[in-house]
């Protein structure tokens, strides 16, 4: 148990307004510790709990929940940002533009209107730890649900370059189509593999999660002078983090794109 | 808020197993404060949260819960306890004989399995407060969910004499049908209006959680000599209950037949 596994919860009773956070597996979540911790701190009659539905279930999951009155919304985690933004029925900002989200508010008629606030949550956690990412070069591995949103946000942050490496191609060259879109000038472009010059290596991949996962990059391509951070909250340090401290580069938790973004949750899901 | 509200809730994380009781409206819901308390005091991972699903919506939000994979189960009250025992997928126990149940465990395929305590719950209620049902006359007011529980647990308990009003008097004849099934010789009727001597009135109706609510029997019938009990839980002391004190009845809480049975809730969904 980590030291925040005893931060408080607020009281439950009749009155209580639920989230769920969709999630599957649902062991590596830790949103619900901070989330319930700041519910707690401002006196709120709220609660956040973890809600394990495969992909497939999805859908017909997400029906029961509709119907749910004192149900506030959902908070979406791996692997459901993309197929959620498919089922809300409205999307705002960053979330309309990318179509991904991991939060919804339910409206009091059944509607789920979803918005994205990795990407914010992820700069804001840098700039928290004193790293500004305006003028570096930044790898960023993956570009599915979070890193999806972690690259429109560091593109918004001013990065110089901004290099997307993902296992499919494709999905990397549409994921900079999408961008460019919204930002014809902008610095950005896929490549096959890691190798370059990077001030920020972001892990925007699930790769990590599970014990047995390969590293989502070989740790031979990793500089000291690069920063290493994750998306990934639990395990606290990935097999990354850990081989980027044994090269002598400086990391960046997981936890930190949540943390930051708790207040943003918390506003748009109770206030 | 009253003096339970403070009562611990256990830390939630992703592994934390979810319990919902089923109710509507939720407001008088008080049994998260107590379970949850317990839970936390058993050092168990899991949380009970209110969902507020109206009758209507009941079997589409049950299709939900059952893709849930961390659902332990649901806990069941008023107006749901008849319509959850139909969607059951099985029954146990006075469940399956009476047709009502207060809670189902889900089993990992997405079954739902009922039974109900609040008859043996609100027994050893009143023997927790020294109050033995044995050789009583007894009045019970009502025919649905919890009433029918109480008054087979009633006969099981011994009184001399079980009598049932109900507004409609069919039902109270069907669920006395239903008791003489099990027990030929029990002495249990039905009646018109509450007249007549009684050591022990219970209200088994939902009359009494609304302010509006009417009184579920005239007060002037009210002796001194008799003890006068509920099933209602919010308000702690319902408008039956004021009017008895101020008869000179001793009165017995809804909160009783609960508090009393959170150790099978709990083992039954948790164990």
């Amino acid at each position: 148990m980590s030291e925040t596994s005893s931060l408080p919860v607020a009281p439950i009773d009749g009155r209580t307004r639920v989230v769920v956070i969709l999630a599957y597996p649902t062991h590596h979540v830790r949103t619900p510790t901070f989330f319930n911790a700041r519910v707690a701190a401002l006196g709120l009659n709220a609660v956040l709990v973890p809600w394990k539905v495969s992909p497939a279930q999805l859908p017909a999951a997400l029906e029961g929940l509709r119907l749910v009155e004192n149900l506030a919304g959902v908070i979406v985690t791996v692997p459901h940002k993309q197929q959620m933004a498919a089922l809300c029925d409205g999307l705002e900002g960053i979330a309309a533009h990318l179509g991904v989200c991991n939060v919804a508010r339910r409206t009091p008629d059944g509607r789920f209107i979803g918005r994205m606030y990795d990407g914010v949550g992820f700069v804001t956690g840098l700039r928290g730890q004193g790293i500004d990412p305006a003028g570096k070069r930044a790898l960023l591995l993956g570009a599915g649900g979070a890193a999806t949103a972690v690259a429109a946000a560091l593109l918004d942050a001013g990065v110089r370059q901004l290099t997307i490496v993902n296992r499919t191609r494709d999905k990397a060259d549409l994921l900079v189509a999408q961008l460019k879109a919204k930002r014809p000038d902008a610095a950005v472009g896929s490549a096959e593999g890691a190798a370059g010059q990077w001030d920020l290596i972001v892990n925007g991949t699930s790769l990590g999660l599970k014990p047995e996962d390969p590293l989502p990059l070989d740790p031979v391509l990793l500089d000291p002078s690069s920063l290493v951070a994750e998306v990934i909250m639990q395990p606290a340090e990935t097999a990354l983090l850990l081989a980027a401290k044994a090269r002598g580069c400086r990391i960046h938790r997981g936890e930190h794109m949540v943390t930051a973004q708790i207040d943003l949750l918390v506003d748009y899901l109770l206030g």
